[in-house]
């Protein structure tokens, strides 16, 4: 590893500590060195908050002057909630800026750079660029394409299934596994499910870890047969927002809005299309939307391209059945030449499980609807 | 690691070379040491010929004296095909025998650890056992049950699919792992599959690889329905052996018979009972069987506890599809508590894919029928 991977490596994972507590902005970490000590560092700890680098640049004090600044996402530019980093840059006398990745938001793309560039500082872009981006696919999904960056959660048997051909689920995963799905919650600003998942399990579907901070819980409902006294509606933990078609009961509709609860209706007269949902969450400026849903409405998602990443729990064990479901149902593709690839897989052992990511290759190959 | 496990696992090594030729015999490496300086080592290479203990003393020859030998199996107590390298052993003047497991054959168990320790000469069991067991998981098993060992191997898609729903699977693995399903072919003596994927495919059923041995390819076909023109019938690259039912057309077993084709009729008038194959082969001397079926049959083995180990290659891709087949089929269990759970499980990168390989519990979870 380079001195200067090094360096951007602790920024890094001062950024990712962050993680959950900074959206809608993204996650940034600074560390500024200098004679080849840390004198300061810093992270962005929450919306309308500092950002990382005065953060660090106050620590660092009259030391900043002569340093070099290692900074995961370029200097904003701009005057927002917060002055413009760039400009503090300077005005601390920095001498070397490294940049991991540039700022995916418009307002600041390049520019933030060419403050610092213009006022002579000697700035370098791309140290542990991948990395970085990596850890604001949520961001860099939501300021380019103006939607959550969307990911599908799924448990499932070593044969492939989610579920018993009774439907039967609980549990397929071990209690680790499950408790890292309650951290995934913690980390999205919502959370969505379908109404057949809500009328078997009656779930809450909040983040159950000590601190963890619920998501806003979406339920396709195409004709609000979500029971009044289930706990979405009733625990009032988090808000619980239902999509709807128009051929939906108004009484209902009324009732769960004395409740508190948000209905939606979609343009949509049957059944839900995915891009309404995820377009109107867009404009709310939701940024991350964890899907745990069935296979059908995974597919329904897959098949608009509006699934952004993949995790899978699997868990070291069987139960056959040729009628228990699986996490992607619909139609499918007729041939393995349209398979769907994933790629940049990982995986990592949760308790007994096995926890698997990718990102799907929709340039590739399509799924057909 | 010990110094005895040192050459325990270098003696296992050895025996790992010849995966694949010593059937039915198994798998066994020794090594003799004096003077901490290895002056012999043997493995045993092919049935009938000479044990790993007698290629081992016959490289150390005066050496052997006074030495200490490691053997992974028990050296044998009786005259069969060769002498019996226990007495050879004491012959030799060994001072110290380390062996890691006890010989299942009810032959030799025991008995040949008898005839060191008789002799005066100093005798550790153990080391490395788990290793050794596992080594010889197939002549275990084919020694203590009188049936084959069973493994299913499958290719699997992230989604938990063997083919789309139109039944499309080429290929759903790499080029890599397909060749790795070639080596598998040439470790087993016998293949099975059903008259279905025959139907489909017409396979050849062969191990492909540079000096591949081919199994004994076994076909379920309760009706005698695979066409003549077929491979399995025509290429003569390996026997092959049909499973029928009482409820079979005479003509055509004659046809097949004609081709020198095995067909073999159980005392099943309308399904194939798996007990009924597997006790057959035992009687047969098959000692492994490779179960490369679709999810009804994995599942009727699978019932019947018929599935030793499990290979499940997994594809980095999606292909969705509520009616795309999973490979264990059948009736499945109702609810998670019934769940079957695998063991020992282990993974390996295989090209772009994963190798998963596990042990079933049956001991703790039914799969019921």
């Amino acid at each position: 590893m380079t001195t200067d991977a090094f360096y951007m490596n602790i920024a890094l994972n001062h950024a990712l500590a962050m993680k959950g507590q900074t959206d809608p902005n993204p996650l940034v970490g600074c560390v500024i060195v200098h004679h080849s000590r840390i004198v300061g560092i810093g992270a962005h700890l929450k919306a309308g908050e500092a950002h990382a680098e005065i953060h660090a640049l106050r620590m660092a004090g009259e030391q900043a002057r002569g340093s070099t600044l290692y900074v995961t996402l370029e200097p904003c530019s701009h005057h927002g909630k917060t002055g413009p980093c760039a400009e503090a840059i300077v005005q601390a006398g920095v001498k070397k800026v490294i940049i991991a990745t540039l700022d995916p938001n418009p307002m600041v793309c390049g520019n933030g750079a060419s403050i610092l560039k213009t006022a002579g500082i000697d700035v370098e872009i791309g140290v542990c660029g991948e990395e970085a981006r990596k850890m604001n696919e949520v961001f860099n999904t939501f300021m380019e394409q103006k939607r959550p960056f969307i990911t599908l959660k799924t448990g499932i048997t070593m044969d492939g299934k989610v579920a018993t051909h009774t439907a039967h689920s609980k549990w397929i995963t071990s209690e680790e596994a499950r408790k890292d799905v309650h951290q995934l919650r913690h980390e999205h600003v919502a959370i969505l499910t379908g109404i057949n998942t809500v009328l078997k399990d009656d779930p809450a579907l909040t983040a159950r870890i000590p601190n963890g901070r619920n998501p806003i819980r979406i339920v396709m409902d195409s004709t609000l047969k979500i029971p009044l006294h289930y706990q979405l509606i009733q625990d009032k933990q988090a808000e619980t927002w239902i999509f709807t078609t128009s051929n939906h009961d108004i009484e209902k509709r009324n009732a769960l809005e004395a409740e508190g609860i948000k209905v939606i209706v979609t343009n949509d007269s049957q059944v839900i299309d995915p891009c309404n949902i995820v377009t109107y969450l867009g404009e709310q400026g939701i940024s991350s939307l964890l899907l745990e849903a069935g296979g059908t409405i995974n597919a329904a998602f897959l098949e608009r391209k509006l699934i952004d990443k993949f995790i899978i729990y699997m868990a070291p064990k069987v139960i056959g059945g040729k009628n228990a479901p699986t996490f992607l149902e619909g139609a499918g593709v007729e041939t393995m030449e349209e398979a769907m690839e994933l790629t940049d897989i990982s995986v990592e052992k949760i308790g007994a499980d096995i926890k698997w990511t990718g990102y799907p290759l929709y340039e590739t190959r399509l799924l057909k609807p």
